[in-house]
């Protein structure tokens, strides 16, 4: 008997800030899983600002997302049957099929998740890529040290509140970035020293001035723009911005000026490096032994906002660029 | 017997580009050297763009030169009079006491120069502190690789033009950008194998993405603005950009917009990293070595171009910016 599976298609390509009539509800029908394959349902699956840079057409390190076609992304679900050697049916799974409910794919498509005791939507925040992300970007590429000043922007997101914690299991100061008071809070809640209510700060330099008076050695961007400038201000010599996202300007239609103090990475010495975590794949395992240990142990705590059912996909998309969720932003499917 | 020594003093503090009421020319009496002092007649001075960056009062680096004080500079002079062990009249000596004729120093603010029998002024230009920016910048920050492509911003300057020529041994393909002909026209001499004239150009970005077709690895940036923005734009993943200095931007009364295209220093995993050369004054042994092998063996050719007598070191600085030298900029002073 066919499987129904709903699944949400990029209908046009967002101008400026997404809007519903860029997505498409349809629905599917999948038949049996061919040689080889497993069908996969999916349990819970992630929405990311990356997935905006995704509904461009142009060439970038992962290609674009077709029009009519569904989206993709992280999830996490339960095979349902499989016909490949090695799954059998209520083996847990991460894919990058997630933004449907459903899907057949040749087995060497999916990987056998290991929850670790944990829930198993962790393996799409804080044990997940954006977990990773902050933990690659802190420690690989920041190479934060101990003791360090760290400033972070969209402390509260999902990336952020990770790099909130390591930070201060590292021993270091953490100034970081958010907009609201239910934010602020949830920084305060995880460990963060001083917080910035972007939203509320008119001058956000003087603002990272006053937190950090004695400057900061690593920044982790999530944002761009201002945050960005604000930083370069605010790193001592030899401070290093790890680049990791700049949510800020996903939107933008037409390209907008960069800091105007750039010329201080001379003087200072400073290094700004761009990254992706899916370089960093083969260290995989690394992080999540540890990170498992940290959540395990109570170190490190995560939150999420959770939306529900596939038709909410796209609302919870939106959500990350009006900066509506605390923590990582998820879709709970079944 | 007293002697007279002429010197360029900071008469009032530039707004914008320099002009010859920034500058005053003065005469002192230097008496006899005291207990542990030298008496220098410097023959060379150096005039360096970063010493724009000295004529603003603000927190840098380096202190501000001071209002009515002498400036300074690299210079290599000869003892005249020693009063201190290990020196004696007829030594060669580098120093930070350019832009006058000659000074009175203790002996520990001067260096013993061993030319290596090179012409004692290329320890201003290539074989000192400009060549030795070239190859840290070059082979410690951009940490060169054999056959990749480099672009270097003012590559026929004093900085530039040594990138140019280490790239090449270095098996590199090379684009490098000068303004006018005849710069050009010395950039296809030391070996640049893709010329781009800035001033010619409406589309620099354009221009560069000619030039290199495939991309660049590392940006040498000696100029900022557009030139770093066309970079930014041609790097290839995980390229470099080591930024030297950005002097198209170093008269700018306000505040200019940073690269419209900064973004994408994590889409293709860019480092952007400044340096400031006497970070590395350990490894200037190991320099001098190597590039006094270079120009002996005709690897690494110089040119310098000259203005003479301390009341010509004004106008040579402000040249700097008019783009009006090719090489090293030197004033001969005796």
């Amino acid at each position: 008997m066919p499987v129904r599976s709903r699944e949400i298609r990029l209908k046009s390509r967002p101008k400026g800030t997404p809007t519903p009539e860029n997505f498409e509800l349809a629905e599917t029908e999948l038949g049996e899983p061919g040689a080889g394959e497993v069908q996969v349902r999916n349990l819970w699956m992630s929405v990311d600002p990356y997935m905006r840079g995704r509904m461009i057409d142009r060439p970038s390190y992962v290609p674009p997302f077709q029009l009519g076609e569904p989206l993709q992304g992280g999830a996490v679900g339960v095979v349902e049957k499989s016909n490949a050697e090695n799954f059998a049916p209520g083996d847990l799974v991460q894919s990058m099929l997630g933004w449907r409910e459903a899907f057949n794919l040749p087995a060497k498509g999916v990987q056998k998740l290991d929850p670790h005791g944990l829930p198993p939507e962790l393996f799409l925040g804080v044990a997940g890529m954006p977990g990773m992300t902050a933990w690659v970007g802190l420690l690989k590429v920041g190479k934060l040290m101990e003791g360090e000043t760290v400033f972070v922007s969209a402390g509260a997101g999902a990336v952020g509140s990770v790099v909130v914690q390591i930070a201060k299991l590292w021993g270091c100061t953490v100034v970081a970035s958010a907009g609201g008071a239910d934010k602020l809070a949830y920084l305060r809640e995880i460990g963060a020293d001083q917080v910035i209510d972007y939203r509320a700060e008119a001058d956000l330099a003087a603002a990272l001035a006053r937190a950090a008076p004695k400057g900061v050695d690593l920044y982790f961007d999530n944002v761009g723009g201002d945050h960005l400038q604000a930083a370069l201000g605010a790193l001592r010599p030899f401070g290093r911005a790890a680049i990791c996202g700049m949510i800020s300007q996903y939107n933008d239609a037409a390209p907008v000026p960069g800091p105007t103090n750039l010329a201080l990475v001379i003087g200072k010495r400073l290094r700004v490096e761009g990254f992706i975590v899916s370089d960093h794949v083969g260290d995989t395992p690394a992080f999540v032994q540890q990170m498992a240990g940290w959540i395990s142990s109570g170190e490190v705590k995560w939150r999420a906002t959770v939306d529900h059912g596939i038709e909410a996909a796209p609302n919870a998309f939106m959500k990350l660029f009006s900066g509506e969720n605390i923590g990582k932003m998820l879709v709970k499917l079944s």
